[in-house]
């Protein structure tokens, strides 16, 4: 018996089951594959093309901000992760443990790193030695495993791939300023790479990071109108300095702390992508991340001249330095016009007989679905000029619909209101009282997803207490 | 009580203990620094970046023949391991065990993966449906774990970093030629990125990949005389594909198993430059693969205009696209030159108010400690091709040393005097017994590295046996 022939499928429709929308695309563009280990996602060519963008750029802000890449140890012995009580108090729920070496049983349990603040704070300790060395600014890229639950694709999987910096700073305040200038990064690269507009803020207690005196965030609204974290920065004071004896000698010849920070984004960004720009034809993919930004169709290829003139585009794009592909497989134009979208591709150009009479060929926007007549001798600037505008399209889109989609309110009950009617972003004031988060979460739904840098003056009481408010939130249903 | 000042100290003479200089030189030249979990190693920032390089060019190989990069779950299911009952007896006394998520056991232990042919097999089936889909021709960049008895840096680690490309093909034919294809690409990466020869040959059955119908390999020399096996490339025909279940429905309507290989290189690579181009004053870094290819020292730094000519020669040089760093540091000359040559930099440039008045710079080789006085306006045209031949040289020399210390040899008795006098690569015919190979390391010392593409006919007789011989054999001490 033949196996079931390869085909483009149609997609459930978001607005029918969200969730399974959000597994067709997935699946169906190829982006991940279950594996026979229960919860652990394999990333297939298409979605590692995007996550080898995602590096690439990310990796380079990072380097021009002077920081070195590392590699640590992924399994950490028991006792190191114990060092620093609240972090491994966060974290030892979900650790997967390590206990057999080759056939003999270990002296001491390793865990797979979960994070990795203790490997970097005992390399710190052994490595530190003047003020001159620092600040030591270092990351790695690799995969960790928190043993999850419940998982999804991206969203949420037993094992990911991310980014991890860790730093080490003479002072408090440079230590605070990396926190806030990664974070930064991270903004930049949702808006710039991404087109993915975020919030930028600071956690509160409840939600911060096992162990961090200050959580910062960048969150962003999916298209059903959860919140999802797409990248944080934490900052540590000198408590993991003083936990693992972190010291270097100061200006001043005495015995000194480091003060440390880490930052960290993880292949969910995919997720927010897929959950920001795609829809019912699937994935829409930001040009700075697609592994292929321009699709070539020859109409009627079979034809003389056809696919020498598909090619002779396909060069002239790529001497621009764009990813471009053209398909000249057998398959039918509609097959390969709904697959192409499926996979997100921002342009698509056909070339057929007629156009090249013409001297033209069309160009598609994946974004809009609008189509073009353009003149062969455009092709360069139009598809440079297009590429920009698809990504500012898709970044005005996306924010408007955050904008369009985030209420203020005073009261408990009227952000309950909201919520029952459609998810969404609400911002009201609080008084810092993590009783009264707690009753917002169990009343409204809602949990904090952070008090935004860009504060707002909504009132002087905190919406559940009533008491004196001193700071902004913005509240949602986080993924 | 203030820290001892970090300084560059003087490295144990290869001369001396070659180990003990390999040691020295991962550890002063800042490479790798030892964990707190046993046998597993940090690669700090300059290690990580000769691996980066070593990573970027390397993958840009393998994706200009059509490789695409996925990323496979760490851990491996023990049943899933256990089907293809070769490798995992090859594997098993050194796989690392997670047996417990979270804070229950787990129903099946799962391996950290000490190399994915499983997975990637398992995923294969899943995904594979129609002979059009051939090949498929994947590869990641991870770590793996082995549970080694002995470890060194980059040599033998529990958990190294590599990259393993698995690939699956229609017919037999075309699976060999890849296997081959990649060998070559290795051969081609040592050369012409490393600088480094290597024999380019086929293992003998016994010391094939666990699994592999056929292994291929390329071996370097070292300074020291002994061998290291720097890259493999294996085909295994339909052997997983049947374990696995992997199948096609072929051209022909009928279901097919497709033809199977993977190829892999680690950072064991950063081993074999250290031992083939290292020398007494520390690491000699290949071009290609330097973090830093060019230092620029300015002379009397306090003199004016000095620090300005020295931030305009770097700037220059930076123009050519090249890693180029100006130490500004407070540090001595001496200092700054010793620090510099044990990190291998290829290039220095110098330039103080003695070579300003005179219109030109000092620049220095560190393969040949060669110094040449360079008119400034000819920077750019000697800095770079001073760099190319500092590579050629690199390559020569090592070639050279190769060369002249492999030997042919017609008895075992010759083959044993001569490791004896110092450890060399030896010739020799060979029947293609077993029994005899085994006879070679235990009278000997040596075992088979491989049989090399390059046959030689040194005679017609197995040198242990007397029988009929059929291949000839480079043997040696192998890392």
């Amino acid at each position: 018996m033949a196996k079931e022939k390869k085909q483009v499928k149609a997609i459930t429709s978001m607005s029918e089951d969200f969730a399974q929308w959000y597994t067709d695309i997935c699946l169906k563009a190829e982006l991940v594959d279950y594996s026979s280990v229960k919860g652990f996602m394999i990333l297939r060519p298409y979605g590692y093309a995007i996550w080898e963008h995602i590096q690439r750029i990310m990796d380079g802000e990072f380097k021009k901000t002077g920081h070195q890449n590392v590699a640590m140890p992924v399994l950490i012995p028991e006792s190191l992760l114990k060092k620093e009580g609240e972090l491994v108090e966060g974290f030892a729920p979900e650790v997967a443990w390590v206990t057999m070496g080759g056939s003999a049983p270990l002296e001491e349990r390793l865990a797979f790193r979960p994070t990795s603040e203790t490997m970097f704070s005992d390399h710190f300790a052994h490595v530190l030695h003047s003020w001159r060395e620092l600040p030591m600014l270092y990351n790695q890229w690799c995969s960790v495993i928190r043993w999850e639950k419940t998982t999804r694709p991206f969203l949420r999987s037993r094992e990911f791939w991310w980014q991890e910096g860790h730093t080490i700073h003479e002072t408090a305040q440079e230590a605070e300023q990396e926190t806030e200038q990664q974070l930064w990064t991270y903004a930049n690269f949702c808006k710039d790479v991404l087109a993915m507009p975020v919030i930028p803020g600071r956690k509160t207690d409840k939600e911060k990071f096992a162990g961090a005196e200050a959580t910062y965030t960048v969150e962003a609204m999916m298209k059903d109108g959860k919140a999802l974290q797409s990248a944080t920065s934490h900052y540590f004071g000198d408590k993991f300095s003083r936990a693992y004896n972190v010291t270097f000698t100061g200006r001043d010849n005495t015995l000194q702390y480091p003060f440390q920070t880490s930052w960290g984004s993880t292949t969910r960004l995919i997720g927010a992508v897929i959950m920001t720009h795609g829809d019912d034809n699937g994935l829409v993919l930001p040009p700075a991340i697609a592994p292929i930004q321009v699709v070539v169709i020859p109409v009627a290829q079979h034809k003389e001249g056809v696919l020498d003139a598909a090619y002779d585009l396909e060069k002239r794009l790529k001497a621009l330095d764009l990813r471009v592909k053209t398909d000249d497989s057998e398959q039918s134009n509609g097959w390969k016009y709904a697959e192409y979208e499926m996979k997100g591709v921002p342009l698509r150009v056909e070339i057929g007989p007629k156009d090249m009479e013409k001297g033209q060929c069309v160009i598609a926007r994946r974004d809009t679905g609008e189509k073009y007549f353009v003149p062969l001798e455009e092709l360069e600037s139009r598809v440079e000029s297009l590429l920009k505008e698809v990504h500012d399209n898709m970044y005005r889109t996306a924010k408007e619909r955050m904008e369009s989609n985030t209420f203020a309110f005073d009261s408990v009950e009227a952000v309950k209101e909201a919520e029952e009617r459609h998810t969404c972003f609400a911002k009201t004031m609080w008084c810092g009282d993590e009783a009264c988060e707690v009753a917002m979460k169990e009343r409204a739904g809602v949990s904090s997803r952070c008090m935004p840098f860009e504060q707002e003056h909504l009132g002087d009481v905190c919406p559940v207490c009533g008491k004196r408010a001193k700071k902004m939130v913005i509240w949602g249903v986080a993924y």
